[in-house]
């Protein structure tokens, strides 16, 4: 059985979907980011990094979620989730998560943690100020060049529809114009009506216990 | 015959290390920087986002670092560059390579491109001055918590370590104190004594022909 930890609202959702999806055994467990819990001691000898997703397992603590994603592929390899004995296709479901991992988010991440990256309030405000542009050429790069349909890789739904819909949670909260992502907008609603998806999502959403 | 765009001190130099390890019968195609050549039509054509590396195959074009270097061990997989058939050390390899592109990375490009995050002269000048803090953080976490030896998955060279031979290659100019990372100094000399990763090195400071 895995332990995972997430948060509400965080990249996490889409391993949390994943680890559903393959109808994976494991125990889902809420770090609490309102009162710093990413930093605590016990969840720094969890992960170093102080950030979610980590994944526990037998073998020791996976973390990052280009690679959680593809463990998940690997050790559920019946169920589908990415072409795992096509290098060429494989590469096309990395190069997408990876650019989501590397470019999309850390953009996203310019609104909310610009302190990571500056200590002056000015330049955080800025940051800030100039999120939503940025944000907003990755996503119109995604709609205009890498998203298929009806998933991101056509036909075969997979790890790249749920790390994008993740990260398409944040759209509105980053100020981007909807309109100009039509694709994108059809790819939230549709993965949002996957019932697994909802569960997932409501399970995050609920209270803490 | 792939055709493999790079250009000299970007992270394409992993991506380069590993075709050459692997044997890859590739054409190496030198982007120009300093004329902004990334960004001419030509070079959108084959990479939308104006970014090296970019490996054009015969079945499309790859691009993003991590998705290279798993493309050449899939395609090569005698040479052995990645646990390709062990889904939690593979998980392993793709965890320390996302950090290194979503996190450290991006530390480094404050220093060189804050105007993607930016357009305030002020703001730019602040994540400058910041990118050593950020940047030695990122390593530090490295040095402690994910570089064994001799390399970095232990006794199983591969494509983690071509990559973080890539993004040290410019420790110095980040401005991170050498003497705090003694296990990422001594990787970084072990990884330039290779014959393979020395040619390659070579190769790209060579002057453009």
């Amino acid at each position: 059985m895995f332990r995972f930890y997430y948060a509400p609202h965080t990249c996490a959702l889409a391993s949390h979907i994943a680890l559903e999806q393959a109808g994976a055994d494991y125990e889902a467990v809420r770090v609490d980011f309102a009162t710093n819990g990413q930093r605590r001691p016990d969840y720094l000898a969890i992960n170093p990094k102080g950030r979610v997703p980590a994944l526990v397992t037998d073998r020791g603590i996976l973390t990052e979620t280009p690679a959680i994603l593809m463990f998940v592929c690997q050790t559920y390899p019946g169920v589908g989730l990415a072409p795992l004995d096509d290098p060429f296709a494989l590469a096309q479901v990395q190069s997408f998560n990876s650019y989501l991992c590397s470019t999309v988010h850390v953009a996203h991440a310019h609104r909310m943690r610009g302190h990571r990256w500056a200590d002056d309030p000015a330049a955080i405000v800025e940051m800030q100020r100039k999120a939503p542009q940025a944000v907003s050429e990755c996503f119109e790069l995604i709609e205009r060049h890498m998203i298929q349909r009806p998933w991101v890789m056509g036909d075969a739904y997979g790890i790249c529809d749920m790390y994008l819909f993740t990260l398409a949670q944040w759209l509105e909260a980053d100020g981007v114009d909807l309109a100009r992502l039509p694709r994108v907008v059809e790819h939230r609603r549709r993965m949002s009506e996957l019932p697994v998806v909802a569960k997932v999502v409501a399970q995050e959403l609920a209270s803490p216990r």
